[in-house]
């Protein structure tokens, strides 16, 4: 167990919005959140996965609903305390400790706001290793991990508890259901005894994003490359260096769907790629070949700063430099493929490792 | 306390489908449903209002979504009984009685076939008096009876308790939860004690649908005129007789929305009438005057029968006879207006009642 304080909501803040591969929302919404949170009622509570005991109920939570509301329409705070409230209620047991369900833009740092309020600890851990856009695209739905009985709640006081069939149902169900509550709701979710969430969650998602954040800090104040630090502490890969020249989003079905064209310069220079993003960044490509593809992570980020854009923060002339990233080896089997793979979002291509796929252009 | 078999279904079909003013959905599908769990499980206790007791559980049960999709889609029957369960789980207390939420259509006959099934008595009531399209548009709403908790349950399996700060917001995230569900789905809602059902239902519904039906089939054996039998049952008015010459009807929104025009006959020759609906009947005009607006009942009838027409069952060529029926007092006040009078969908009219537009054209 450690404490989390402001310093390190603010590195969280940025590693977050880097494994948010453009999604997720923008972290700053999330970051403001448990800021004041901390402030008023004191540092976070971070478990270690190992301290958490096999029977001890944890109930993850996240704001659902397109980045591009989330950024608009404030949670106000009361809808988690309620979701976790009717939650305990259904379940008839207490919550020992919330986490993030993805690990990535405002959903890394809810949970850290919510702690802070609750006294509840955070586990450092979450579903994604990443953010994804689906409830049902989380690790613990890959090991068969219940995603009902999920509540739902929005800030007016409506509040919705879910049983379905499957995690694919839930995901219908509920962003509909979100839809009508204004565009964005919070959810309590997959609750889990302890022994689930060793089983099937990532492990140390919140420490990386610290890292992530503190790496590309230090390499700012040491005038070293903080991409080149992000690529190395990442496993990751240059894809593409370039400046953004067209960019289309539309929100649409509760997502951000869109494109971002961003032209090469330096060794690109001549060519163009495309990313392609539905609230995450999904697939990178050129006129000639794919370059990297869901479920490995595609971050576009500043050339100058190694800061990560969001797709919404992506704009016309934006210097960009895409990475890819190895996806958590559970996101690379049969199961996980299916679930969250290109095919999944309609693109007509397998899925190839970032790292096959760009073995020849270099860590 | 009486009980119900098969012939009073029959009846009660018929007049279920007068009162449910077009819509409610075609009450053959509940009709079928009734008489095979009352074939199966024997007849339904249905007791008087004033048998229950005042701190006893009474839920009403109701299908919700466009009746264009009631009639295709049926309920298997275990969706009523998971939304019960669930519901009692919720209130921690045994449900005594179920009862229609409206007197209209196949909910009027789906809470007998849930009650034979269970062995639960129906309340002889229902909250409207007539079919109405939107969850809040009931007399418990009007006498400010909680809409939540309430369960929404589809055949599949999926189900959510919902728990709303209104009934309006109740109404659209059911709506939205329902369109997804596959456009139909089985709810449990209003949950009332005796006390608050004897405040703010409306009495006897179930027996005047079987009045009205037996009205309509005694007339037929005995040669008399059944429209008339009717009039007089139900203190209406014949407001136009004519032919269907044209009819647009869209499934929209979870709603079917439309119009038919009738050319007239007889009296009527040279006169052409607009009957518009959302679900139900809710305007009836001519190119000059109003003859009928909602929250009065506005039913098209065969004109050789006095069989009911749905707004699905309305074809090109229909011969029909449009009665309008003064609505209960409870839904002519100021804030029974405002709930469910012409404004509040759309028609740029006030409310006035049935017997002042018609007073001239006589019962």
């Amino acid at each position: 167990m450690r404490l989390i304080g402001k310093e390190e909501i603010e590195d969280i803040a940025v590693g977050a919005a880097l494994l948010g591969t453009g999604g997720g929302g923008d972290p700053f919404v999330g970051k403001m959140m448990a800021l004041q949170a901390i402030e008023e009622h004191g540092p976070v509570k971070l478990l270690d996965v190992n301290e958490i005991d096999d029977d001890d109920l944890i109930v993850p939570c996240a704001m659902m609903g397109a980045p591009t509301v989330l950024v608009e329409k404030l949670p106000s705070g009361d809808e988690a305390l309620q979701a976790f409230t009717s939650l305990e209620k259904v379940l008839n047991k207490k919550i020992k400790a919330t986490m993030p369900i993805e690990a990535g833009g405002v959903n890394s740092l809810l949970p850290l706001a919510l702690a802070a309020t609750t006294g509840l600890p955070v586990v450092d851990a979450d579903g994604m290793g990443r953010a994804f856009p689906e409830l049902q695209m989380v690790t613990f739905y890959l090991n068969d991990v219940s995603t009902t009985p999920m509540v739902l709640a929005d800030e007016k006081g409506n509040s919705l508890v879910l049983n379905t069939i499957d995690g694919k149902w839930a995901e219908k169900i509920a962003r509909a259901a979100t839809m009508v509550m204004g565009g964005s709701a919070m959810n309590a979710i997959y609750p889990m005894n302890g022994k689930q969430v060793k089983q099937s969650c990532i492990y140390y998602s919140l420490t990386l994003e610290e890292n992530i954040g503190r790496t590309i800090r230090e390499a700012k104040n040491n005038k070293r490359n903080a991409i080149d630090a992000i690529l190395g502490l990442l496993g990751g890969f240059k894809l593409f260096t370039g400046k953004v020249t067209d960019i289309e989003r539309k929100t649409d079905g509760g997502f951000v769907r869109g494109m971002a064209k961003i032209e090469g310069l330096g060794s690109n220079k001549g060519e163009t790629c495309y990313l392609e993003f539905q609230n995450e960044n999904l697939i990178a490509k050129t006129d000639n070949e794919i370059l990297c593809t869901t479920p490995d992570l595609i971050c576009a980020l500043d050339t100058e700063t190694a800061l990560p854009f969001t797709t919404e923060g992506l704009r016309y002339g934006s210097r960009t430099t895409v990475i890819g990233i190895p996806a958590d080896e559970q996101w690379r089997t049969k199961r996980g493929i299916e679930v969250a793979g290109p095919r999944y979002f309609g693109y007509d291509t397998d899925f190839i490792p970032v790292e096959q796929l760009n073995g020849k252009r270099g860590k």
